[in-house]
């Protein structure tokens, strides 16, 4: 006998409870919740988390989360193409864009370079960033990278690889706070410290 | 466009946020779990959620969560057919197999009566207790309902239907809690374990 009287129960708060902040107590409340509404809203969730996982893809582009080979905000013809902001990951792209602060494209990089859990530069996405940069009219490259030292070290590694003298290259303003996740940031911090972006040096 | 760059994610997003206790950030972070996940992953999470809304059963006999036409409890030829607990829903059911200080069996009434939810004594197994009390050996109900006006209104209906001289009727203790301050006890619990005192023994 399980504790929930039902196996399929039981399984339903295991597979819920793997999810993360979501422990037994709220799993069952959950899984409780669903026998408790119209089938059609279990088959709805289901449905919509399979498609999610199976027919996702990522912009040809930039990286970024898409529903198409190339994303919504690449094939607008009204963005900027001249300026592209590099991020760690898609939730940055969603931060920055809530923020209606910013009218360029975008370079999602998939990480910060990060010894401790072994992420170096050729598990990012900064190969395909010096290639646009000598296929694209891009004039600007804004390094939106968190503040932290994965993220600062992955800046001035791009720095690096990609300066000229053809090429502006700017980071967000400071007014983010260290430590902090950009997707964490309130709008009004994080869209000033887009406009008040400053010409990237060596510190 | 939408605000997350991709319909697949939004609807997902959508439905895991009509979920009870689940915002659009939490519905955002539980997706974006599931898309670094293996595919696998998500199948077998939608498949138990699908298997839970289709195949659940209740139990003929005590109306629990079951996965067969009769319950493990009901089915279980250990447990003492003479008494029978009844409670509000299937969770009570887990809370008190839990304490593992009850051998009986159960009824689960499936909500208690409350007329501003407009849920009458015809709305929950009530009849069907009556039933099982003539044609089952039961010799005592245990009344384990909510500490609420809706439970002891529902306490009191069921006593006053099935009351009778060959049939022991009684309730789980209300007081003080294990391990509770009398100090950070409310008034109307303290006020009626007071009244409710039993005697004292070394047990």
């Amino acid at each position: 006998m399980t504790e929930y009287s039902s196996l399929l129960l039981e399984n339903a708060v295991n597979e819920l409870s793997k999810l993360p902040g979501i422990g037994k107590k709220t799993a069952l409340r959950l899984a409780l919740h669903l026998l408790r509404e119209d089938k059609s809203r279990t088959e709805t969730l289901s449905r919509s988390l399979m498609m999610l996982r199976e027919k996702i893809m990522f912009c040809e582009r930039c990286h970024n989360i898409s529903d198409s080979a190339v994303c919504g905000i690449c094939s607008n013809l009204r963005r900027d193409e001249n300026v592209v902001c590099v991020v760690e990951d898609m939730r940055d792209v969603m931060a920055i864009e809530r923020t209606a602060s910013y009218n360029g494209l975008y370079h999602v990089l998939g990480g910060v370079i990060s010894p401790i859990e072994s992420i170096a530069p050729a598990d990012l996405y900064i190969d395909h960033l010096i290639q646009r940069i000598t296929q694209e009219p891009i004039r600007e490259v804004i390094l939106a990278l968190p503040a932290t030292i994965e993220g600062d070290t992955t800046s001035f590694y791009i720095y690096r690889k990609i300066k000229s003298d053809s090429l502006k290259i700017t980071t967000i303003a400071k007014g983010v706070a260290i430590g902090d996740a950009l997707e964490f940031t309130d709008e009004v911090t994080l869209g000033r410290s887009i406009q008040q972006r400053t010409l990237f040096d060596q510190g």
